[in-house]
């Protein structure tokens, strides 16, 4: 019994998501043929436009449909203030804290040599070319706080604190909400290196 | 800052995946446009073309491209063993087993009162036609052994001895190298109510 050949390319294409193994997609493919053909026609016409209009804002790197992002466009903002951020997620969760009133420049990744991702893989050329306008003060280094974003934070660091600019990190310490009791001793540390007059 | 539309309308359609969240379709949809949009383009014409080209096989039910699916069309097979299965991965199982030589009949589904998904949901007016075709002896009912397919399993077998069938289930026991200490007791049970002379 061979399998059927578009389902094969179906089951073949599926595996390419990340996070999806052989037996999901397997699962994946008999669940949209049997019980919803209408979603998956939504899902290959969704996945041809964006890949046909979906590309990189040309000041801040991030996912756009025009050259440059509604965000960059936004004339109210402080240009003195360039915030960095991994990933387009991590620029959402930053506004949706309605704190900060400034530019972002979106990596698209981070540093990660056991992967190969090197300088070269993460657009560095162009957040230099950004942040050294002339008119960025200040540029606040939002990586994530795990191996490769400490690394990425540290290098983008070095690099424009060398051509004159002010870098700034988020703070680390004891999240909001939290018992100490369940913190990691690590986070708690860092809480009492970086502890603040009240 | 609004999410892009061609974006969100992706993000939305990988939500009908099974198994698929509103975190992991961002992480999906970011993934592939950034880093393989290749396998987007081939994923999308994957879908449609599954969805115009595979449909249901006219006398065991499974997916097909064709009116009649190949392994009804093998004539070298046993007419008189009919094996009833719940998805065509079940009978891909049995079929690498080797040790069943019969036609299949493929239920797509399970009975699942809960879900709504009562005789009519699942192709038993069909099962019934091509289990009394005159020719099929022995009905084998490998749906699983969770639940549903347990009650899926004396449903049919019910039906199917009153129109004078003979009808069989696949053997509960202790399976092929598992030690006796890490078997549950449910499965130990039913090996001892169905031991067997050696």
């Amino acid at each position: 019994m061979k399998p059927l050949s578009s389902l094969h390319h179906l089951i073949q294409a599926l595996r390419r998501l990340p996070g999806v193994g052989p037996k999901s997609a397997q699962r994946i493919a008999y669940h949209m043929l049997q019980h919803d053909r209408e979603g998956a026609v939504q899902l290959s016409s969704a996945l041809s436009e964006a890949v046909a209009t979906v590309r990189h804002c040309s000041r801040c790197n991030t996912f756009t449909e025009s050259d440059v992002c509604e965000t960059c466009r936004d004339e109210e903002r402080d240009a003195s203030l360039l915030c960095v951020t991994e990933t387009p997620a991590d620029q959402m969760m930053i506004e949706q804290t309605l704190t900060f009133k400034g530019y972002y420049f979106v990596l698209m990744g981070n540093l990660s040599p056991l992967n190969g991702i090197g300088p070269k893989e993460i657009c560095f050329e162009k957040l230099i070319a950004r942040a050294t306008d002339g008119i960025v003060k200040e540029v606040i280094l939002a990586t994530s706080f795990n191996n490769e974003g400490e690394a990425t934070a540290h290098y983008i660091s070095e690099m424009l604190k060398a051509r004159g600019l002010y870098v700034t990190r988020l703070a680390r310490g004891v999240p909001v909400g939290a018992e100490l009791e369940y913190v990691d001793i690590g986070t708690i540390a860092r809480a009492f290196l970086d502890r603040r007059t009240t």
